[in-house]
Formats: C-alpha cells, sequence, structure tokens
C-alpha cells in the first residue's frame, strides 16, 4: 500500500477507520470525497471538529452538553421544563434519544456511566452525590430511571435507590416489553419473558 | 434538534453528513466519538485532513496522486515498472483497485474522467494529448483500457484510440464476463450477455 498510496492518504485512511462502524472501505471513500472536494470543505471540517472541544461544555446541574458560555443547559433553565421530574440517564447522548420522542417535558440528569466495578467503575465515578442533592434543592418529584435494562443498569438503579434512602419520592424507570412493531416471533427470549411477567391490562 | 443539541456538535453532525454515504445517525455516532475521545484524537484527525490538501500533488507524467517534493510518482519512476504499456483510467483512485490485484507491473496514466458532453466532459478536459505524447516519449507498446464499461467508458475508448491514429500498438481493454465467485442466476442481463458474446475456449 505505502508506495501506492502516497503517505499522508494512508495517515487520514487510518485516522478516519478509527471512528465507531468505519472499516477500511469506508475510510478511503471518505478520504477520496475530502481529497476531491478540495480545501475549502476539509477547512470547515477541520473547524467543525475543533468547536467541539472548545465550545462545548457541560452542564454543571445536569451534566448534559451545552455550548460553552452558557451558565446551564436550556435542558434546565428552560422555564417550562418541569425541574420537580428528573430523567437519569448514563450518558449525554442517551439525552438526545428521550427528546426525540418529544413526549417529555422534565429534566435530565447525567450520571456519567453505568456501575461496573469489573470496568473499574465504581459508585464514586458516577455522579449519584449530585443526583441526590439536587432532589433535595429542586424538591423532585419523580425521577425516572432511563438506564438500560442491563446488569449494570440493574445495579446502578439499586445504587441511586439506596442513595435517596427515605426521601418521599417517586422512582420510577422505563417500561420494559415488546419494541413496537416488532412480531413476537422476532422478540428475543429475555424481552419476551419481561414482557409476560410485566403484562398490562388491557 | 437545535436546542437540544449544542450548535458546534450540530455542526460537526452536519459536515460529517456530507461524507459519502453518511447518514445523520452514522454522523451522530462519529461525532460523539469525537467528542468522548477527547482533543488529541481530534487535533490528529484535524492534522490528517489538512495534510492530504498541502502533502499530496499529481504527478506530472502519469497524474497519479504522489507526495509533493516527490519529482514523479514512484508507480513510474520505479525501475521494475514496465514503462512501455500504460494502463489508462478515469481517476486517479482506480489506480488502488489495480494495484491491489498484485497483478500488474505497468504504470498508469490517469484521464482524470470519461467522456460525457452532458457533463460538460468534452474531449479537451481529458488528458489524452499526454498519453499521446507519452506513448511516442516511452515507445509504448500496449495500452490497457481500465475504464467502466458504460457509455462514456465505450466512447472514451472510441476517442483514444482515434486520437492514437496508425501508431503501431496494442489497445486492449479489460475482459468483462462473469465477476468470479457470482452464481450465473445472479449476475444481471447485460453482463450475461456479454459473457456469453465474448466466451472463451476452454
Amino acid at each position: 500500500m505505502s508506495s501506492v498510496i502516497p503517505q499522508p492518504l494512508a495517515e487520514l485512511v487510518d485516522q478516519l477507520g478509527n471512528l465507531p462502524g468505519v472499516g477500511p472501505r469506508s475510510a478511503e471513500r471518505y478520504a477520496q470525497h475530502l481529497l476531491k472536494a478540495g480545501p475549502g470543505t476539509s477547512a470547515k471540517l477541520q473547524q467543525a471538529i475543533a468547536s467541539i472541544h472548545s465550545k462545548i461544555s457541560y452542564c454543571p446541574k445536569t451534566f448534559a452538553l451545552m455550548e460553552t458560555g452558557q451558565k446551564l443547559s436550556p435542558l434546565y433553565s428552560d422555564p417550562r421544563r418541569d425541574k420537580q421530574v428528573v430523567a437519569v440517564v448514563a450518558d449525554a447522548f442517551d439525552i438526545l434519544a428521550l427528546e426525540n420522542t418529544n413526549g417529555y417535558k422534565g429534566t435530565y440528569h447525567v450520571l456519567g456511566g453505568l456501575l461496573s466495578p469489573i470496568d473499574g467503575m465504581g459508585p464514586e465515578k458516577l455522579r449519584v452525590k449530585e443526583l441526590v442533592s439536587r432532589v433535595d434543592k429542586d424538591k423532585v418529584k419523580e425521577i425516572i430511571l432511563a438506564i438500560s435494562a442491563s446488569v449494570e443498569g440493574e445495579s446502578t438503579a439499586l445504587l441511586i435507590s439506596q442513595q435517596l434512602g427515605r426521601r418521599k419520592l417517586k422512582i420510577t424507570r422505563l417500561a420494559r416489553g415488546l419494541p413496537v412493531g416488532v412480531d413476537i416471533e422476532y422478540a428475543d427470549q429475555l424481552t419476551l419473558a419481561r414482557a409476560l411477567a410485566e403484562r398490562q391490562a388491557v
């Protein structure tokens, strides 16, 4: 390869291949596109990449992403948002998925991961303390655990409810069951077992 | 979206979405990866993007890509390459595909496109003159037309053989037929018709 692909191009293909799910063929196509599109297009992309690190920070209240310079994320500061309802998510990007449902008007709290001592994610690495102090300050009425239905998710849910102690508030979690539009025959065993156990009155 | 995704992140997702075959979901994943990987990883990618424009140029003989500062592409200057055999390709990136076969030891000539007057690609935009003068200078014995089997490819092939006039040299083109490993029932009609018409003795 090295004699055929000029070194700078090979380096770019390598770098693009580090993006998640990008194989060597796709990386080659992207590099080819950038080379053909010219320095203008590339400069825009370079600038956009640089900007995310310099112009994005984390909201000190919710730990959601926000533009540097904002005091709080608009997801918290917006007066239409119900501060007494908090959806707890593992990752800042999970907020996007929930917002895209257009069905949620509360606020968020980003934990920064899920409990997984084997991977070095102990309770001290999650922002549970910050959540508890928010519960007290904002007089939170409901916490929605919007975290995955994995072993890590379950232990994180347990940790949070322990840390909240005897505070009077509702703790809920996302419903588990059949994904919308999926045939029973294609549902996996665990999901189906859960859907059966948590069956609801029609 | 705009209130949920901070503006710099939305901008990066937009820019990444311009890459060929990258949809909004993939662009989001790439942006997320870059944000999480930190400024070091991003800086490397930025640099690699910048380098392809500053450090890559075109070989004045073959018009293949080469590193800026080289006099000629190693694909031409390498003494093991047979300069009397020239594979003519539409695009500099087509060379890669041919090199990957490990079965070609001649040199290349990049036309810069295929004849397509409807898209503004007239004969004057292709590097045919340069090819003809190479044929004379290097005493080329064979030209292999490694261009696609489309209408544009056919007219380009015709143009080249006209321009070469009555020079004594072999003009060949890549064989057309069934792709290796493809069942007859899955081959498209045109390919199959061609394979039948150009059938070979066993």
